[in-house]
């Protein structure tokens, strides 16, 4: 089965740094000092494996809220690491798959990554890999297996990996075991105020006298949701105003925005 | 399994637009401002869709009472919008088909629809869709992680898609991880007086003082029941009756009205 | 899986009249007036699906006590109602079918019933149609799906539908859903002690001066238990006494009779 | 599957007699008043379903402690039926079947017994044909539906058919709905100290002084436990004493049977 | 399935005998007068069975800790028996068949046995037979029904046979009606103070004046955990010892002794 | 299925000293007294089984929390044995192979074990070889069971055999029986200071004026946690660093060292 399973994979993956640009589709904004000293650390972590002797295999958990930008960060941390090779493992390309397909996949770019002498492979949305919902709760025991040894399991000789996983479900990571599997864990944060009024004044699209109001409203959002309310909002109240926002002729108008907001923030 | 479901996949839908149609068989009638202002902002979504650059893909959820309308008002939204691809995905046409098969139509939908520049996709009755039933509870996940995943995939460069969901158990969704997943949750409500009021007026089918006795009954009904009510009161005590209402020539007693009524609400 | 179960699927059932009278084999009784109002009001739905044009699909269940009478009632709608197509889906006829099998039968029945004008479908005992256990519980999901979306899918257009179910486990039924998906429910009750009265004196079996005390006896006792108590009293105490009984030349003894209903009522 | 299983049946079961006979290798031996009343009342079944026009199909379920005679009476009232067709189903002759062939056995026993005018079937150890297992509790619901069904639904016109059931697991067989399943339910009961006492003069083992004190010891006892220590008791203390106790020769030591009762019934 | 599994089993076991000493390798020791007891009244069931008529079947359960020593009664035993057909059934010849191949090996040893006039078969350990885990718990429910049916199945006309079961999960096999389906169950019992210094005194590896306190020591522990003790403290505290002491030059050191129960037996 | 799983594994196992000397890469240093004193026990029992006759297979668990060190102990007691075979079975070379394939493989390498007359078998991670994961939880029965019975089945007359388990889950592996199937159990713990200052002394990269305060903090830590923490440190605060430290030309500084330890112990 698993045999059969390898030759169903599909051709190799385009051209990854492709694939990495995607994740960051906006380019990437300055979301303030914590998301900053983040990205800090994991160089860091890039610099050490591509030095060190005796732990051939780091494996780093970026965890936080849905949205708050962890994908974004680790595409970006495999895009300035310049490594040879950085591959990215998701759910998105393995669609309809079978398990024990996902799981050859997911061996397959770990056999290939072993080739290179400086490799990173960022495992995406941990708890959709493991096929996870809440309820029960289920997911795929088979994956999680799998992940559990690769996770621990050192490179050939001579070569050296880093692994980044993200997860905005790292309870549930924790109580199969994932967290204890990797070397250390960072979490991604929502913004808070002064993040928030950061990436406003980049996106400049509201009226200077309002950028502190809309951020205070923004307080613990991740920045996925402050994109979305944006966009609602750049529309104006009756549609069609998104053009002149974004060329800079109008502002968004502040009530608006804040109705906008309501729509989006369930009670 | 999968590969080989999708050559199990029956031709094309027929022409959406007759879809779509099939779920307004009785036209649409004014259901006061609630729905109306539902209505407009979906609309509003449309529209955003249509000019946006960073958010490609826009997704929003209408839950609410069995009833209450929300296919009705999802399939007037894709009729509304002039969009070159509109789909509805629905149980009904994948009866006794297999999870696997299921996901494939799935799927095939989404990459007919990541062919056209403006799509939307129509996700109808969600848990009829997983095969929820809510003892156990059960489900497919299956069929839930490939809409999970579906729902956060970007279409391609220059492809905007909307995805409107329906469901009457957003409780269920919503520990499935559905509610996070999708952009914004509207609630389609059941009427209230007044807006039963309204729709009974347009029905024409009481004398005019019996309306607003009537439209109190029914209160807090969703739209579905107020249709059952109304017809099987139009057959009059001993049958035969519903002719002469509807050419106008009768009303509908009201005191009969009334027993039908409690015949249909359970205790 | 569910191709190939519709080729397994046996030739037609037989002349769909014989089907239904083998459901009341020994006629019908007049059993009091909540009996009787039943049949009324189930054949005002009859009048109301032949005369519809808004409402095509009309739903309606039958609940009650194991034994109350609800598919001998089903069936004798289904006769009265003179329609061209009268269909009964019963366990019966599905014995030993994989769940698959089932479904495609049950859909086969739906899609020759959406050929007629007018149509009636009996689901005979749902939870018998679900595989229904009371431990765990368990039951087909699948079956349980598949009726859910043909409960709710309305027939081709010009084609009209009434959909009779029976149960005596409603509340599994409401708890996967399926109340809701019936338009209406009716419950058929057990007989109280003047309706049980109705039914001896009909039977003639009793002594004149023995039917109160015995009809007493047999309150709220389903019609089907009168029936094996009765049957069982008739034979004697040692025996070989039912002829004289049923020819009318000889009544049964009270005491016996009591003693035969002693031995069918568990404590 | 099901058809596939149908033809895996082996051939015919042999004589149905022999079959029956081997469920009372021991003959039978009079236990005493309750256990007649039993056998009388069965036989007054066995006499209704004989002349019976209206319930074609009667079922009577033999419910009782293990060992307390349920199977030797069922195979007795077969036996003295004098019925054209009697069978018994039991697990025994079904070791290692599929759930669906050992269905397609049952349905085929029942298939047959519809072409005899009289037939009685027996469903030996209803608990064992389930599969039953009290841990979960387990048991395969496949084989559970059939029985249902087939416990429900009439032979063709003309036949008439006694089901008799034995369990001693009445409480699980009444979760599972099959209490009402059968029209009737009788206990058969352990022995007292009287009916053991009867048993105990016909084998005639004890010396005349010794056997109140053992029939007292043997009360609410079933039938089985009585006959395995008795025959333990007449090895003597050392062995090889049985065939003077048989022959009548000796009597069994009443304290030595009080050490071989102590061993067999744990505290 | 079943078929096929039969025809997957090996070739039959090899000569019984063998199979038999292998489970006491070390020859019997006297283990006290309760072991001497068990084995006593165990013989008298292998008379029992070669003279009885009316009970063709006999079965009976050594239960009791983990390497108490049933395994080692029970083939001394089946060995002292001379009946011609001796069998042991263990999992330790089935590892990794599948649960029906297993239940086919099973029938197997049955069938042969019943061609032999007087046969013993042992069921070994079988809480593993049954592939029971303590977690759930877990067990094979295939092999569970085919025990219990041939517990219970009495072997053809003039044929004799003993079962005898072991088992140290005997509250697991009681909760699947194991318990009842025995006709005796016996307890095989640690050791006491007083059992052990007798078996250390065959020994013979302690000086005479430490015999008592190590005896003591090892009150209430099985004999398979003694043999484990004295092995490692035979190597005295810096190995090599084991010579000199099995040679009776010299005697192991009581300290050392102590040492090594220490880690044996986890606080 | 399991005959073919057998067809489908791989070729031999590399040169097992390789394989063992994998999972030491840094080689050993010396751990503190308790490390020592398990090394010793240990090969006392590695002495025993040379020797034994009695007692041809001696089964020891090494239990610890994760990175204590369990595994390379457990490599290094088999490389120092110069047992003629010596292999370890681990989770690492089985990704992705079937439950009955891992079955195939592990009774493989216990046949293989039992041709030679001295063998060390390692069972390393014992809830991985199991696929333990802790929500259920959940593991594989088929390869429990198998490993129960090893742990039990004596190798051939004149082969002696030490199996060696590692796990860092024992209460799991005691809720499934394993910590009663061993022989003996060994607790690996994690470093105390004293342990840890050892181990900082031998590597060399603190000022000997931080040494102590380092090994205070690392109280608690099991080994490998020692080893990431102090690379990570030794990169410095901008990267780097990491040569100059290990050419002894610079030390760690102590503040930086413990921001690095922050990072990896988790609040
Ligand atoms: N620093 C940033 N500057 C600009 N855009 C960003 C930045 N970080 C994230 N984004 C954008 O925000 C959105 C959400 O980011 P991302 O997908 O990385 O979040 P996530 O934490 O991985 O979410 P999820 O939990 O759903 O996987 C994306 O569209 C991404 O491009
Ligand atoms: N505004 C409206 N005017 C007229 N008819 C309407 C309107 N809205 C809904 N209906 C009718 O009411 C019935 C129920 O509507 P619809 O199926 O959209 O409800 P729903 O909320 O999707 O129900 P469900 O929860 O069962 O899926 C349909 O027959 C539909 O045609
Ligand atoms: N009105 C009646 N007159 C005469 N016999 C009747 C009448 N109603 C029901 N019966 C008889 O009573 C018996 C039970 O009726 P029926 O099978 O319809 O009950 P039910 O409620 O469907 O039972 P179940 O719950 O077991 O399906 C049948 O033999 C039927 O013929
Ligand atoms: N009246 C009787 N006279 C003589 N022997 C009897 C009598 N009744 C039962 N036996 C014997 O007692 C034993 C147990 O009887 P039987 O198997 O009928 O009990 P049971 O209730 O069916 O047990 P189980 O619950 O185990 O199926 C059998 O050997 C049977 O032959
Ligand atoms: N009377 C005895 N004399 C000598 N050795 C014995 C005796 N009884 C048991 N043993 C030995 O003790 C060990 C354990 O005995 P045995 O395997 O019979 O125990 P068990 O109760 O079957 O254990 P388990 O519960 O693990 O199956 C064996 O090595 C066996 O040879
Ligand atoms: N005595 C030692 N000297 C040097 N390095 C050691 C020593 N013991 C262990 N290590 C190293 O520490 C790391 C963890 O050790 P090991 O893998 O044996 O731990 P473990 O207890 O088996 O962990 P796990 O629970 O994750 O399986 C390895 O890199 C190993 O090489
Ligand atoms: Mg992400
Ligand atoms: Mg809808
Ligand atoms: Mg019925
Ligand atoms: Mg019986
Ligand atoms: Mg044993
Ligand atoms: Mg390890």
């Amino acid at each position: 089965d698993f045999l059969h399973a390898i030759q169903e994979i599909r051709p190799a993956f385009g051209a990854s740094t492709d694939d990495l640009e995607r994740r960051r589709l906006n380019g990437m904004v300055d979301c303030g000092d914590r998301h900053k000293h983040l990205y800090e650390r994991a160089m860091l972590l890039v610099e050490q494996v591509k030095v060190s002797r005796g732990s051939p295999l780091v494996t780093c958990l970026l965890e936080g809220p849905s949205g708050s930008g962890k994908t974004a960060l680790a595409a970006t941390i495999g895009i300035d690491s310049d490594f040879p090779f950085v591959k990215i493992i998701s759910a998105e390309t393995m669609i309809g798959l079978s398990e024990s397909s996902k799981c050859a996949q997911i061996v397959k770019v770990f056999e290939d990554a072993y080739k290179s002498p400086l490799s990173i492979i960022i495992l995406d949305d941990i708890e959709r890999l493991l096929e996870y919902v809440g309820i029960g709760p289920r997911f795929s025991n088979l994956i999680c297996q799998t992940l559990l040894v690769l996770l621990k399991r050192p490179p050939p000789k001579g070569k050296n990996m880093l692994v980044i996983g993200t997860t905005s479900e790292v309870d549930f990571l924790d109580s199969v075991g994932f967290c204890d599997a990797f070397s250390i864990t960072y979490n991604v944060p929502t913004l808070k105020t002064w993040d928030a009024r950061k990436v406003l004044q980049q996106l400049n699209v509201f009226a200077p006298d309002d950028i502190d109001a809309a951020a205070e409203a923004l307080n613990d959002m991740p920045i996925k949701k402050l994109y979305v309310i944006v966009e609602m909002a750049a529309q104006g109240e009756r549609g069609g105003g998104a053009e002149a926002i974004y060329s800079g002729k109008e502002k968004i108008g502040i009530s608006h925005f804040f109705d906008c907001l309501g729509d989006v923030v369930r009670p």
